[in-house]
């Protein structure tokens, strides 16, 4: 029998508890053994919770007690949740998570220590809340040379951009609804600003590459600034827009990281990941191209990996999954800074201007707001290269909005 | 170190030897150990492998060879292939296979072999070719009671639905241009009459269920009998036609288990999986909806799940996947003459009839070749119901098509 406490009893703590009881009998025939939720620690009252006497508030009678050998770390953020995970490991037991800020942030340094301590540290939650991605890069595409990895990773985001797009709705009004139906939250700012799938592109880019980025050198660029005339051009370009965090290895054992609005064409897979739901799509030498998709967020999707990753460490409790990256030499992740790509670019210079810049791309452009008034801002597409090759040409324009475009 | 012989030099075969050539450091890297190729038994010279002295001919010497702790097999059929995976089992080596045919036909024996041996029996590339399905489900989606798995699981046929979709070309024409392409065998029938999707099915509900289904006894219907109209009804239908398997979780324990061309909705995501891609949808009580997408087939992406079940199997030397299911009893698996659903229905029954046996349908018709003539055959959607209970209503019609209609 394994002996399971949780640290915080928030949304996913609480869905994870939940998940452990109503499916007690498959999870006990999968893991080989029973599951039991022994300790619920949380400093809040819960005096209508049905786990009674499970709920605790000091975490080292979790850390003390030798019968947990599963620690679920539910709390999110990197001050408490940091320091009980790190205890929790040194104790000796294994901890399991959906606080991708915390494994982007310190899973190197965690990892070492489970390893150190032959324990497991496991984050499928972490990323695509319950759609299967950890696993899948870390195991069965193990016999890849993983190149590429990138997805809309914040459902979000990918909620007000599908209601743009679909009901031509203003950003504000969109970010309003997704709020009013408990999509985003009331500081919307981790999300909208992309700071969300930044952690989460890092992530996948130290598992699937194998070295460590720091989410906080990123090249991060949010929602903030598509207009509804950015997804009226991105139709008449045959693309949707889509929020993704990229991460691609490069030559000389580089890779570009980063999170941005993009272009994407309307026959991919990707454009049709619409409102909550994440998609990610993994590139090996082998497989070619594979995609997953879920619902990216919610209860009891991210409750279902952080509990599949219990029953995993229940069933590896001497045998250590080798989940981990190496650190990253100064310089290793860089920005589409320096990697040529295609870029959308929508200007209201003048036609002579964009035209001396960019001689040879084809303008979209769409009547302005009043009748007969013509159109007040062109968009285009640039050849394949760097935002610092284009840099000058760029800088001769007034540009309202710039997002690259994905091949 | 893990040393590994391959059964049956093949496409998939040769994918694996190449796959651990090409990708040797990062799968030692994976499987914390060395993983090299000892032998290649297949009774076909090669004058031209590289792999020089590990063709052999004769599968004893694997057999009796102590240092061999994995075998594969990609030799196909439940012939040869039955025998070999049995005595390897009883070897106490552990089998890796990308063989369909023999996991569904006999998968339940020999998994028992390999629980009473306590060595592996996987089969990840047996469903969704490089598509990581089998350890996703087993694993990821392990907390989760699962409800229903379908999906496109036979690229040929998605191929050549694909091809009459998108160039309106007649079944005859598409088959033929799969076969110049490749990507039909010169004896298509296992593809086109839908064995093989049923096999991948049975395969499927046999890991998600718990309980073994003979593919025998399972409702097949190919595309043969798929139409340029019934491609251009389903349009209209705001649908695409595309084959699936599909597999539902019925009260009393039972299961509804079958293979059939399918009218679903152009919103879905499945219906744009295009060309030889695979996508198989899972559906589960804490995560919902997941789908996973790639290449359902193709030498290295193939090879790409087998190399990652090899390195799964060099791993848990003495520790035994967690991977099997039960016998069932008679009647456990139900055809959709039993359960209700939606059909499409293609007649060229006068109005009238069609009117007294379906008064509430909505017709849909397009014009017949000739200018004028007016429309010669009708499609409609009936009501949710069983076959059993359409029956006598369908049988007053001539019925040219009658496909299920995806919820």
């Amino acid at each position: 029998m394994a002996k399971v406490a949780i640290l915080g009893f928030g949304t996913v703590g609480s869905g994870v508890a939940e998940v452990l009881r109503e499916n007690a009998a498959g999870i006990a025939h999968n893991a080989a053994e029973e599951i039991t939720l022994k300790y619920i620690v949380d400093i809040r009252d819960f005096p209508e919770s049905t786990y009674g006497s499970a709920h605790i508030k000091d975490f080292s009678v979790v850390e003390q007690d030798p019968e947990v050998t599963i620690v679920v770390e539910t709390i999110g953020g990197v001050g408490v949740a940091y320091n009980f995970t790190k205890r929790a490991l040194l104790a000796g037991k294994s901890v399991v998570t959906s606080n991708k800020e915390l494994v982007a942030a310190h899973g190197l340094e965690l990892l070492a220590i489970a390893k150190e301590m032959n324990v497991n540290y496991l984050f499928e939650a972490s990323v695509g809340g319950g759609i299967p991605i950890i696993r899948p890069i870390t195991q069965c595409l193990a016999a890849n040379e993983l190149d590429e990895v990138y997805g809309i990773l914040n459902g979000t985001t990918n909620y007000i951009l599908t209601s743009m797009v679909k009901d031509g709705a203003a950003f504000e009004d969109a970010l309003k609804e997704a709020q009013r139906r408990g999509y985003a939250e009331q500081d919307p700012s981790a999300d909208i600003e992309g700071k969300d799938a930044t952690r989460k592109i890092c992530i996948l880019a130290d598992l699937c590459f194998g070295k460590n980025v720091e989410p906080d050198g990123v090249f991060t660029r949010g929602i903030g600034t598509v207009t509804a005339d950015d997804v009226e051009y991105a139709r008449r370009l045959g693309c949707k827009i889509k929020l993704l965090g990229r991460a691609v290895r490069l030559p000389e054992g580089r890779a570009l990281v980063y999170v941005a609005p993009h272009l994407i064409h309307k026959t991919s897979l990707l454009s049709n990941v619409d409102g909550v739901m994440n998609g990610i799509v993994v590139r090996g030498n082998a497989i070619g191209e594979a995609m997953f998709y879920g619902a990216g967020a919610g209860k009891l999707p991210t409750a279902s990996a952080v509990t599949a990753d219990i029953i995993d460490a229940a069933k590896h409790r001497k045998a250590r999954k080798y989940l981990g990256w190496e650190a990253s030499e100064p310089g290793y992740a860089v920005s589409p800074e320096s990697v040529p790509m295609s870029w959308y670019v929508r200007t209201d210079s003048s036609l002579t201007a964009v035209g001396a810049a960019f001689p040879k791309v084809r303008l979209v452009s769409f009547p302005g707001e009043y009748p007969g008034a013509g159109p007040d801002h062109y968009a285009f597409v640039t050849e394949k290269a760097s935002l610092a090759e284009l840099r000058s040409r760029l800088d001769s324009l007034n540009i309202l909005s710039l997002f690259p475009v994905l091949d």
